[in-house]
Parts: structure tokens; C-alpha cells; sequence
């Protein structure tokens, strides 16, 4: 490999693999290889304009770094007995345009400050990426709601049938969960996309740069203010993954419900075979797999959380090498999140419901009695606890009819129902399930009616996110082409 | 006890105290028993304009409620056989207003959309009382840091002395942090304060309710759009103690450097008595407890987050029990939280500094070499990495002198710095930690102007989070001035 | 309340309320009351037959210690403005007994010593408590799997069909999990019986003090060997609480499984009354709302393991204030997961379980299709993978007939099942249930027969469990009885 | 890549690879491959015995696994559109020894028992790896120890000098603390070490199979008793990982240690270069960044266990595919424990502790105080608790003399300490570190004899548990040897 250039001056002693590899970030850095030319690019930038550097030596290095990220990064910068991609980047331009020219380039900075703006380059760049599958998960879900706004299914509490509802209303609960996700997620790009470049070490340099130009270049809202603060923060990070951990708990809900709604006792649902897999041994298997692992990276995503947590419990100011350990747990928590929130908005856009079995289950199990308690308050006049126990009773008794009913009004309550006027056709009326379903006309409720209307209001507050997702990524791409643009002039191309 | 009226009609058998204890939420609910008293009072307001309770048991019904408010629940009311404070509260207007009346008040609702309602209006309350200690805790930093813009001190990275900083720029980096804590909570104060209220069990409810107006009353910005999201969803529960875990992360960040600057080898810090204790064997200790026990407590509201993952993960739509199981884990969060942040503004507030210290310990450790390698390619114009290595192989000789210099500058680059014009004179003024300092002038570092810049930019950012924690709190005061005025009207007062 | 006497000599000041109960471990205390007295009982016995005490001022100590054991220690002692319970019964103890004697009790140890001591007594008598309700539960277990050996029921994987089991198979697959929680469980009582009692602050005293002796007196199996560790040590609470998180998994698992059992969908249980609860607003339900709180309560165990874990991270030697914090979280941890324990023995005894029902689902689904292609691999020669092929295809076509599997066969292998001798009879025997079940001979497996011999097998291990748990239980009591006669007798009694 | 041979028959479509990606377990499994050898050729050698699979058809698959276990597994058998290395092997021998022969080996088996056995046989052969680490850290903490049973050092209590102990005695807490580590990862072992292979997909099999045969062959001591439970219990690694995450926090407080002794302010040890890095930009630092990566490491553990028990919370028997997510975490867990722990001992072994600063210290801060006032109950008769006050009040006077001694005396209790015969030679004495120290002589204390008593146990415990090790490794070796043995003669070697 190329000599490490870091270590030279201070350090005696090779070191061996096992503490090569100990010590070394490569495995996690290869997700930020790439942000990290942007940032010795905006680096390289602003010592030009400060007269920190000459246009020649800074034409060398422009030179490198354009090559590198045409053709790639060359593999040996990778390797582990590098510390990190940024002294296998260093020391790559130092092998390519020499000392005297490569050799500037850390001025005026550190690894502290640099990989801090390389994470943040990139969870950004995540971030969107899961914001985008989120708005995809949520289109797709206002679209199945809105072909099911009659379609009546059983509602559960402790998974016992409730009362009914329809599968737009269940699909819309989801919708709303994940609307909060997406706003969770949106407030956390807001602190992250701040620059911490410029903080060196932790307090910062006695050398003329600019901070907020290298911000603008790498599409940054703004500079983090305190450069201490700046490279030992990380809460950007445990914000990102307390988010997602949330995000998941929601995936983990829903999958729970599509692995119930697969079994054969339900059978609400049928996911596509892409989405299945089937036994090694039991060829009538057909298993609903990917919602089962998403549910488990539940486990792997709030497993990053509390990985971050302890390694930061405790540190003092600023820059500890235990920083370094997170950030792993920060790569895998968003990798696991993103590609299930990816995959679920097409697993469910395949799905096939079964509107059938879901009708046929929802007046199982008294599951309108409720409604019919209700019914009871308000056309006869009962007080409400009053009307509950009286059908509660007749529930009991087995079977909701008149006779049971009157039975459980003079038990309960010394009232006959019959003489106020109560008949075995308002019962039924007050028992069927659309009946039900179309009285429930309240803001949130899921008659029919209602439910339209919040799908038009779900739409605009989609529209809206989407809006927001558009400009940031806008942002960054303008800031980029901005960038490339001053490199390649001082490239001489 | 009184007798529990839910029970009643559908199952049989009394419950050993055991299994009551269980069952009951009781001990956790003391915290939203005046929540109860609120939510009570606005849905009986509703009830009365949507004509579904006449006005004299309203004004039954209000009476015994402002009794309860202006007396306090009788003790009953908490007896763990009723399953919550619900049911309590239920039972002690069942009792004073009878069933006619009393019984009417839970009509159009559940127990699921009312403890909903509740944990967020106890919630919203202790977060705007946590973000008021963090802006005081933000003020102490920021009124300390104006002091000691000049103070002198080490700054550390791998609890090295790397390079100086003064006391203004360290103990503004965490009121950064802490200013990202209140953000995160404001964040998640714009999600929690939305009504659940009138989503009954899940479905909403077939009786003409106004969601709005309950809303409205109680201070909500808007109300939860979907009645099945909104008796299930606990994501403001698990935001709240994410947010939480992060600001305790800080805290006990800060604590640690606390207790390392009271050690007796560092000695930066005195704190006060009051926040300290002795041993109950060994006479002259005097030791940092508090700042001990709040670096612990970011493991209480860490375990509290993940207490509740762990509770909500895979529960499938709509409510199950499991959810009462986390509330007395978001309660342990908020109030370990809560202590904290207040006695850390004290603590802080009342510690002495020992600013000699500072300033002693402020160029040990060749801490000032990186502003000599700086010097080195500022004003004799080598490449950084090559000054950087001469500097560290003058320190590894274990002296920083001109002839050490020299010397490394031959080994390290076949360069002579006499001859480029380097003297001793040039040396030590690159070595003195003030002059270091004062060189540091760009954004975010501790020049003192620069600082003082800083310090402005605090306080307006401090005055604008002050102005939105009293905008929230005014709204929650007008709100309830509004519903007592309403239900002291129907108690005919 | 009596007076701090260990703050006064060191610290000016007095304390405000809010301080004094963040710094006061009382609350969680209580649970260690008793066992402090005991400590200092054997304490007080040891300092007399050391001769470090008199024996006139070790009857006044002794005499004030037995009367607090009989009446119960005064409320007083609880007071928040005393830091922790030892400063209470230590304050109580100088009220009774005067200075001279009562002052003399704290000689040759330290609180930190003493909380350490405290913790394990109690903790230990904890472990055992759980122990005992854990012997309870796979009692019960195997027991009703005794009676329904032949209870033919569907095995999920997935949660599809996969292949027929018994009722006695499933219930035993928990058993021996629960075994293993017990195994673990018993693994730590070893770890945590050792006296920490002696090492004072944490390098133990130049008392000439005997560990042996109070580590007898207190029923421990042997001394910690060194006092630092003695004192800082908290792996034994990490340790306890790691076993109690994998058996509330444990215990998710089952409870998630009779909630499903429970759901009107499956109906393969009825769980009885007590542990259930009805609606507030849907009158027909009946939930299993203890079995829904147990899963939940596996959240507050994972969360107080986690809790501590974050607390005791980074910690340096010897004890620090921090330990305190992990206290509450230990209790709690072990509280939740104990009532659990025993609450889940008794609502599985008073289970019903609906055979019926089970018997109905048991070849749904094609659940019996494996034994039909191990019976083609078995009895007519093909490789496995192409049994498991053909099975599958006919499948898919939606009927396992003699038709659709010959063409499967000719499809996936060009092999006519016909010719090699498959008939309809064939057919129909590999897929009978109870044919399938019976099949399954080897040990593990749900064959009648072989567990008969498993259950035979399990009450073995079951009474060597009881066994080791009645030593431990009577080497405590007869420790105890040791005690007290001494202290009797130092008493005058 | 070949054939995905388990899909063909029961599922349509093909995937995409984000799909096959998400399914797949691949990478984890690398770690396994080599088990899944090793558990084919035991299951193979079983079948032969059991007349379950003719001989040719038998040697064509040995010779082909032997030639996998010689030549190593071919690269595209890790194809990630093979959902698991077990298909990936089945898909090699089924190309390289036909279906007919290759297709039969699955048979009596399921991938839920193959890769729970493979699991358990990585597991417990690096659970040895790590024992044997731990065995040589406390080897290199003893023999340290032995050489500084006379280094006098202060010992700290809240990070204040409390007390002077000896460098030997502080090495010895960690020792026994890493001991107790030693302890639980062997009884882990025990329940690690038992097979679940024959449990096929959770029913065992209807094909007369001989498990213990395999078991035996495999090196378990015993197998799972109950096949569901074998197949869906992933006890077993959340043990190892509770373990690794307990041993990790007496990991991360040791390093805590040796971070704050590498400070310019306490400089009791140099770590060895080679465990330390420079800073990119301030030449003169030397950073223990081994160290601080392993404390950030105890995150890393503490996060796989989380991830792990979320993971299978409420999970219903028997397998799910949630299991697979958490396999990735267990590794991770595994490995950075495993390095860490090793690492370690080279870096103790390897650190130049400096004696004369820890003298410096050793009675700084009135850290001899408490002896001081034991001496004061021992030989002057004083009540401890006044003895412990008047110190207390003459250190906060500043100073111990005679004089401050006398006034604290009659202030405090009335008391004339030199009428009692207290001289300023006796004080001086008694503040002593050496004269401290020697005063410690109880088990567990730091007196040189006692300490060197203490080695001599904890080497004969290290010895005990070497044993133990060896006698693990070498029936592992010898299982393997059988089966070796019995393969070659299937393949006709």
C-alpha cells in the first residue's frame, strides 16, 4: 500500500493487521468515499479563493481529485492499514501530484472536522432517499384506501373483533403513522444539514478560511456555530436512527399485521410471490418472509440507537476515538430502514386483499354490539354506562336478540326495552355492519363519506412532502454542479 | 371501594388484589389524574352543545367534576381494583351525580381515545417545563461564557491536551447541543399536541360529536386525522424519550468533564456543597454526586426508550394493553429528564472555576505545536504535511527549540527553516497559548471577538426558543380559561 | 426527621428538597430495609467476637436493631433528607441507643460496602422467589401436557400451517425454554451469593475485622477476594437482569401465542375471566389483557437491563454515584418479570383448551404435505429434493390428488408416481393427521409414545430444580436463625 | 449461479435483486459455511447408518463435501440469490454429485435445525476463542500484579483520591471482575452446546433417524429434548451476547482507566505505541485510540443484544424469519468482543506503568483522612462516628495537625484529643500511604501478604479454568476426528 503519511512524524513501531484493522474505519468509510472528494473539492475550492494555496499546486490536486471521481477511487486507498478513506484519499493525491502540491491540502482542517462533514454528506443524501420511499409507501397506500372505501372489514382491540371498519381506514391509520415518520425525519435534516467544516481539530484554525463558502459549495443550510461543538457532536446521528427506530416500530406493526392477515386463519391478504418464500421441507408452504425480516430489522435499527448511545454516554469534549465505533451502527441502521420501507411499498401495492373473507368477519364475534349500546343512548334515551351493561349481559348470554336484551334491561337496569319502543328490526339494523360503518361520520371515522375527504387532505399533505423532498434535492444538486464547475476551471478544463 | 362499573356486565368472577395490582395502571395515572379532570370537562361541554346531554345532568356532572378539580380526587378514586384513574374518576361521579347523570359523561368515547388524550396533555406540560429549565440552563452557560471570553484554557481530544481554547468556546459548544435538544423538543411538542379525543375505541363513534371543539378546548393545534392511528399510536411517547435519551447523552457528556475538572488532578472546577456529598468513611472527600447521578440518569431515560420499543414492537392495529405498560416509562423518562436539566443550571450556575488552573495546564503538552506547524506554512510557505511532521518529530525529541526544529526540518524534508528565516523569537510567539488563541478568528472559533459575536447570536437564538415555549403556554392558559368558563356556566356558578 | 449525621462534619450548607431527593436512593430502598438490618446485625456480632465493640454498647445496638426487625423500622428513617436507608436506620439507631454505642456500629465498613451487601441479600432472595414461581409454571405445563399427549393441533412456522403436532409437544417446547431460564437464573444466584461485606469504601479496613464470619452469618457461599472490585462491581444486578430479559422474551413469545389463541379467528383457548377484562365501549369483548401486560412487561425488563448497562459504562474504580441510579432499574426489572412469572402459571392452569378446534386446523392448509413427500422419498425411492418438488407443484395447482400429483411427477422429474405404485389410499393415510403425528418417533418428536418419555424425562429435571432451590432456601433461613440467636443473646434476651 | 433448487416448485416469478438481497443471509453466513460442512457430513454419516441412503449415493456426496472442506467452498455457492449457504452447498453437491445422489442428503431435515446446529457450532468455537483471551488477559493482570504488590497508587472513589491501595490490588479488581466474565461465558457454553439437528422443520421427522448419533459426531454433549423448541429458541444468543455486553462494561470501565492514567494530568501509564495514534493535524499528540475503541466497542455489544431482543419479542412458534435478522448481530457481537478482549491483554502487557506519579499521589487530597480516624476509634476509644466527623471538620479547615485535630475535637464532641494522648508522630504515622497500606491485612485488602496470597488463588482459578477450556477444545477435536474419519471411508479414501 502507499505509505501512511500520518503516522510518520509522531509514532514509532509498524503495527500489525489485527491493529491495523482494529483502528481502522475502511468497512464503514466506504459509504462516504465519495462525499469525501466533494468536501476536499470544497475544501480546495475556498484555498484557492483565500490565496491559501497557488493555482498550480491547486490545479494538481483539482486534476486528482476530478480523476478520482470519474474513474473511481483507487481500490489500494481502501486499504485497512489506512486509518481512515481520508488518509487513503491523502495519501492517493500525494502518490499522484507529489508533496509539495498534495501536501496542502489538509491545511486548515483534520480528520475531526472532515469526517464529521463526510457523515453528514452522506446520512443527508439517506435521508432523502428514505423520504422518497416513504412518500412511494404513502402514495400507494392512499391509492389502495381510496378503491376500498367500502370495503368493510373487522376492526380489532387486543385482537379480539371490535367493531367494523373499512380496509381505507385501516390503511390510512398506517398512512397518518408514517406522514409522522416522514416529519420526524424532515426536522432531523434540518440539523444535520448544517457544516461542521472549518472546526479543524475542535478550535478551528488561525489560517484566513472561509466557512460559510465551503458550506454553500456542499449544499449546507448553514455552518454548526460552536467548533468544538462541531466535530464531537453526534446527536445528528442518534437523531437519524431514534427517527428510524420509530419508523420501524411502525414497519414492525404493520408487517405483524400482514403476517396475521397471510395466515390461513385469516387469510385478508395475499402478498406476491416475489415477496414469499417457501420451506426447505414443506413444499404447501407459502411464507410471507420479507415481511417477517422487516419486522426483525425492527431489532437491527433500534439495536444501532442503543449502540450510539453507550458509545457516547460519558465522553467528554471534543474529539474521542470512540466516535469512530459509531459509525457503523449508523450505516447499517439506515441501510436496513431504507431498503425496508423500499420494499414494503411494493409489497403492498401487489398485495392482493381479500375483500370476501374480510366482510365475513365483520360482525363476527358481537362486534357491532357496541354500535347497538349506542343506539340505545341515543333513540332510547338510556344513560351510556347503563346501555353498555345491558348489552354486555346479553352477550353474555350467547345471543343479542330481543328477548335477551329485554332480559338484560330488567336485570341490569329494572327497564324494559320493548316498551320504550325497542324491536327486533332496530336491532338488526343497528347490528349490520354497513349501518354501522356509515354512522361513524365523524372527522377520523370510516364511513365512507369521511374517509373520502381525508384522502384528499392525505394527497395535499403528500403533495407537500414531496415539495419539501424536491427542493433539498434540488439544492444539493445545484450546489454540486457549483462545485464542479470551479473544479474543473482550476483543473483547466 | 367504590364499585367498578365497568366490569359489570360481561365478565364474572372477582379478581385477586395480585392480579388487580396487574392490571391496574394506577400508580402511573396519579400523573394524568387532572389531565382527566380536563378532558372530562371538555367532552361534557360538547356533549351539551351537541344537544346529547341535557343541561341539568350536565350541570350534575360539571359540578362534581369542579368539586373534584377544586378539592382534589378523593383518594379512592386511585384504588388499584379500579383498572385506572378512569374508571376512577367514572366511579366517584357515578357516585356523587348518580347513574343518570354520571353515567352519560362516557358516551361517544372510550377509555382508549381518553388515556390517549390525557398522556398527551400531561406530556406537553412537562416538555414546555423542560424546555424552560434548558433555556435557563442556556442563559447560566451563556452569562458564564461572556465572563470568561479571555479564560485560557486546554482543549482536549482523547482526553489529550491538544490545543488551547478558552472557557467561553468550550462551555458554548454544549450550549449548542442543549439548543438542539430544545429544537428536537419543540420538534416533537408540533406532533403531540394533537387531539386523539373522539376516536372512541378505535372507529370513532356514530354519536354527532364535534372533535374540533374538544380540540379546541384543550388547547390542541389539530386533531389526529385517522381515530384508528389515533388511539394506537405511542410514536409521541417514543419521540418524546428519543429526544430525551439525546439530551441526556449531552448531559452526561457534560458531567463527565464536571467530575473530571473536580478531581484533584485537574482541579478547573469547584462545585458547590449544596450538589455535593461526603463519605460516610472517609472525612475529606467531597464528592460530585449530583453531577454522578445525572450521568447515570442517562441510563434510566435510555432504558425508558427502549423499554418502550421493545413494548409497541409488532403490536398489531388498535389498541392492545401492552400500551399501558409503557406509559409509567415515558413518566420515569420525563421526570429523570426533568430533574436533571433543572439541577444542572444550578449546578452549574453555582460552580467555581479556577481559571489560574485553566490557564496553567493551557500549553502543556506541546498543545500549542499545531499553531506552529501552521505558522510554519503560513509564513515559510511548506506543504502542511510536511510541517506537520517536523513539528511532531521535534516533540518525539521531547523539546520544541529551534535547534530540535531545525533538525527534523533536514531529516524529514531536506529543509533548513533557519535558513527560510525561522528564529527562536518566531517560535515561542507561535507557542504562546493567547497569541494561539487570539489567531483562531474565524466563525465558530474562540478568538475572543469572534466569541463575542457568538455570544449575541445565542441570545437572540435563546429569546426567540423563550418567546415559542410562552406562545405555547399562553395558548394552553387561554384554552383553559375558556373550558373552566364554559363548565362553571353549565354548574350554574 | 433526625439529623444527617454524616454530612455534617465535611459540607457547609443545607439542601433544598429537589436535591435532596435527587440525591436520596430512599424510595428505592425499601426494598433493602430489612436486609440492612441484617447486615448490620452480622456486622454487630462480628465486631463483638473481634473485640472491636464493647459488649455493654453491642446490647444497646443489638436491642434497638431486634426492636426495628419486630416493629418495623420507623417511618422516619425513610425520610428523603437522609441520602439512603443505611443513614436512616444508622440516624434511628443514634436517637435509640446514644453516640457512644449507636456510633459505633459504622466503624470498619463503609455505605459502599454495605449498599453492595444489601443489594445481593435482597436480591438473591429475589432470584430464589422466581425460581419458585418458574418450578410453578413448567409444573403446570407439563401437566396439562400430560393430558393431552394426543391432542392432535396445527404447528406453525411462520405463522402458516406447516405440519400437525400435539397440544403436549407445543406446551413443552415452552417448558424446556422456561428450563433454561431457571438454569440461568440458578447460574447467577451463584454469582451473585458472595459477600462484598468488609471491603468498606473499597480498600477494605485496618480493623482486624472477620469477612468470613458475617459472609456465614448472612448465608453467603463465599467472600468477594478483593474489596475494590467488591464494591464496584455491579455484574450480578447486569447479570440478573440479562437472565430476566431472555426469559420475558420468553414469556412474549408464549403470551403473543395465546393471544392469538384467544383471537375469534383461532379460538384455541379460552383464558379464564380473572386474567381478562371486558371494554369500556364495546360491551361483547373479552380481552386477555394479563397475557397482553406480560408481553409488554418483556419491554420494562430489556429497558432496565439497558438502563444499567448505560449507567455503569465507563465507569472508573472504585464505586461511583452513578451505581445508585442502576438500583431502582434492578428492582424494577425484577418486580415486573416476578408477577409475571407467577401470574402466567395460574392463567395457564385455568386455561380452556378448545381440542376441538385444534383437531379441525390440524391438516389445513396442506399441512400434512411434507410426510406425503417423505413418504415418496421413503417408500417409493425418490431423491428428496424431487419429492419436495412434486408435492409442491401439485400444490400449487390447489388439490393434492392422485391426478395432480403423476403430473407433477411427470412435470418437475419425467417419473410416473402411478407406475412406481402411489394410490389414492396412500395418498389419503400420509395425509391423516393423527397418522403424521405418529409417525414422528424420535426423540423431540411429538409421537405419543415418545413424549410420554419426554414428560417422564422433564418431572426429573423439574424436581432436581426444586431441590437445589429448597438448599439455597434453607442454608439462607438456618444462616438467619444463626444470627438472630446471637444477636438475642448480645441482647439479653 | 446455479439453480435456486428449494423455490422451483411452489412459487412463480423471479426476483429482483434487491429482493434476493433482502432475503438473503448470505453474508452472514460465511461465518458458517464451514459448520454447515461439518453438519452435512454428520448427518450424512447418520444416514448411512441408519440405511437411510445407499452407499454409492452416499460416497458421490462425501467425496463431494470433502473436496469443499479441502479445496474450500466455491465462490458462486455465496451467490446472493441463493437465500442462505445452505442452499448454496445443496446447489454445489447437487451440480457436482447429480440430483439423484445430491438431492437426497436434505432429506429427515430442514434448514430451520441445519442452520440452528450451525449456529451453535460457530458459537460455541468462538465462545472458546474468547475464553481463552480472557484466560490471557487475567494471566498478564496477575503477573503485572505480582510485580507491584508494593507500588503504593491512590485509589478513587467519584474520581476523588479516597484511599491509597497498590497498583497490584487495583489489577486484581479487574481480574476477578474478569473472572466472573470467564464464568458466565462457560456456563453459556453449556446450553450453547447441544444439538438441534433431527428437529427437521420443527416435528422432527418421520424418518428413523439416529440423533444422537449426530450429536455425538458433532461434538454436543446432549441434544435439545423438545424439536420446536430446538428449531425457534435463540436463548442461546442472547446469552452469549447478555455475557459479551456484561464483560464489555468491565471492558469499557478498565479503558475509561487507562485513558484518564494516559492524561498529561495523571500519566500513571504509557500505552505502547503501537495501540496509539498521532493526530492528523497536532503533531505532539499520542492518543489511545485502542483504547477508547474498545470502550466505544461495549456500544457495539450492548446494541447486538437489543437488536437481538427486539428482535424476537412475541415471535409465535415455532421458526420465523425474523430469526435470520438477528444472526448478523450475534457475529458482530461475537467478533468485536472477541478482538477487543484480545487486544487488551497485549495492551496491558505492553504499557509502562509509572510508579513514581502514582506515588506522588497516594496521599494527595487527605486520601490517608480515613485511616486517620480509624486510628482515632482503634486507639483512641472515640465512637466512630465522631471520630469520622472531627476529621472531617479539620480537613475543612485545611489542614490535619495536631492543633486543627484538637479544635475539630472539642468543637465536635467536646473532646480533648491530646489529653487522650494523640501527638503529632502518631498523626503522621497514620497518614502514611505505606503504613496506610499494610494496615489493610484483611482477604480482599491491598497489604502485601495478603495480596500475594490472593494471587496464588487467582492463579489456581486461572488454572481451573484453562482446564476447563482445554478439555472443551479437545472433545471438539476429537468429534471432528471421528467424523473425518468416517467420511473418508464413505468417500472411499
Amino acid at each position: 500500500m502507499r505509505h501512511d503519511q500520518i503516522r510518520e512524524g509522531r509514532l514509532s513501531g509498524e503495527r500489525n493487521d489485527q491493529i491495523a484493522g482494529y483502528l481502522s474505519s475502511m468497512d464503514a468509510d466506504r459509504k462516504i468515499a465519495h462525499a469525501d472528494l466533494l468536501v476536499d473539492m470544497a475544501h480546495l475550492a475556498m484555498l484557492v479563493r483565500q490565496n491559501l494555496i497557488g493555482e498550480e499546486q491547486a490545479g494538481m490536486i483539482a486534476r486528482s481529485l476530478l480523476k478520482m471521481k470519474r474513474n473511481g477511487i483507487p481500490q489500494e486507498a481502501f486499504d485497512e492499514r489506512f486509518e481512515d478513506i481520508h488518509a487513503g484519499i491523502e495519501g492517493e493525491l500525494i502518490a499522484e501530484a507529489g508533496i509539495e502540491a498534495g501536501g496542502r491540502l489538509h491545511m486548515a482542517r483534520s480528520r475531526n472536522d472532515e469526517v464529521a462533514t463526510c457523515l453528514r454528506v452522506r446520512s443527508r443524501q439517506d435521508l432523502l432517499k428514505i423520504l422518497d420511499s416513504l412518500s412511494m409507501l404513502r402514495k400507494v397506500l392512499i391509492t389502495i384506501a381510496e378503491e376500498h372505501t367500502r370495503t368493510v372489514m373487522p376492526g380489532f382491540t387486543h385482537l379480539q373483533h371490535a367493531q367494523p371498519t373499512t380496509l381505507a381506514h385501516h390503511l390510512l391509520a398506517y398512512e397518518e403513522a408514517f406522514s409522522r415518520d416522514a416529519e420526524r425525519l424532515s426536522d432531523a435534516y434540518r440539523r444535520v444539514n448544517r457544516s461542521p467544516l472549518g472546526s479543524a481539530a475542535f478550535a478551528s484554525t488561525g489560517f484566513p478560511i472561509d466557512r460559510y463558502m465551503t458550506a454553500d459549495l456542499l449544499g449546507f443550510d448553514d455552518i454548526l456555530g460552536n467548533s468544538m461543538d462541531a466535530v464531537s457532536a453526534r446527536d445528528f446521528a442518534l437523531e437519524i436512527l431514534a427517527a428510524l427506530t420509530v419508523m420501524m416500530t411502525n414497519v414492525s406493526r404493520f408487517c405483524e399485521e400482514l403476517i396475521l392477515w397471510s395466515s390461513a386463519f385469516v387469510r385478508f391478504v395475499e402478498l406476491d410471490d416475489t415477496y414469499c418464500s417457501t420451506s426447505s421441507i414443506m413444499p404447501q408452504k407459502k411464507n410471507p418472509d420479507c415481511a417477517e425480516i422487516m419486522r426483525g430489522h425492527a431489532g437491527s435499527v433500534a439495536g444501532a440507537f442503543q449502540a450510539v448511545v453507550v458509545s457516547v454516554k460519558g465522553l467528554p469534549m471534543s474529539y474521542n476515538r470512540d466516535l469512530q465505533t459509531l459509525t457503523p451502527h449508523l450505516w447499517r441502521g439506515i441501510d436496513d430502514a431504507a431498503v425496508s420501507i423500499d420494499l414494503l411499498a411494493g409489497m403492498i401495492e401487489t398485495a392482493a386483499f381479500n375483500t370476501e373473507r374480510m366482510r365475513e368477519e365483520s360482525d363476527r364475534g358481537f362486534s357491532t354490539a357496541t354500535e347497538l349500546a349506542d343506539t340505545l343512548v341515543r333513540d332510547f334515551g338510556l344513560p351510556f354506562r347503563t346501555a353498555h351493561n345491558i348489552v354486555g349481559r346479553a352477550v353474555r348470554s350467547g345471543e343479542i336478540t330481543l328477548a335477551t336484551l329485554e332480559e338484560a334491561g330488567r336485570e341490569m337496569g329494572g327497564i324494559s326495552l320493548i316498551e320504550r319502543g325497542l324491536s327486533g328490526e332496530r336491532i338488526s339494523q343497528a347490528l349490520d355492519p354497513d349501518m354501522v360503518v356509515a354512522a361513524k361520520e365523524i372527522p377520523g371515522g370510516p364511513a365512507p363519506g369521511v374517509i373520502k375527504e381525508a384522502i384528499l387532505r392525505r394527497r395535499e399533505a403528500l403533495i407537500e412532502s414531496e415539495k419539501m423532498i424536491t427542493m433539498h434535492t434540488n439544492a444539493l444538486h445545484k450546489a454540486e454542479e457549483k462545485l464542479m464547475t470551479i473544479i474543473r476551471r482550476l483543473a483547466g478544463e
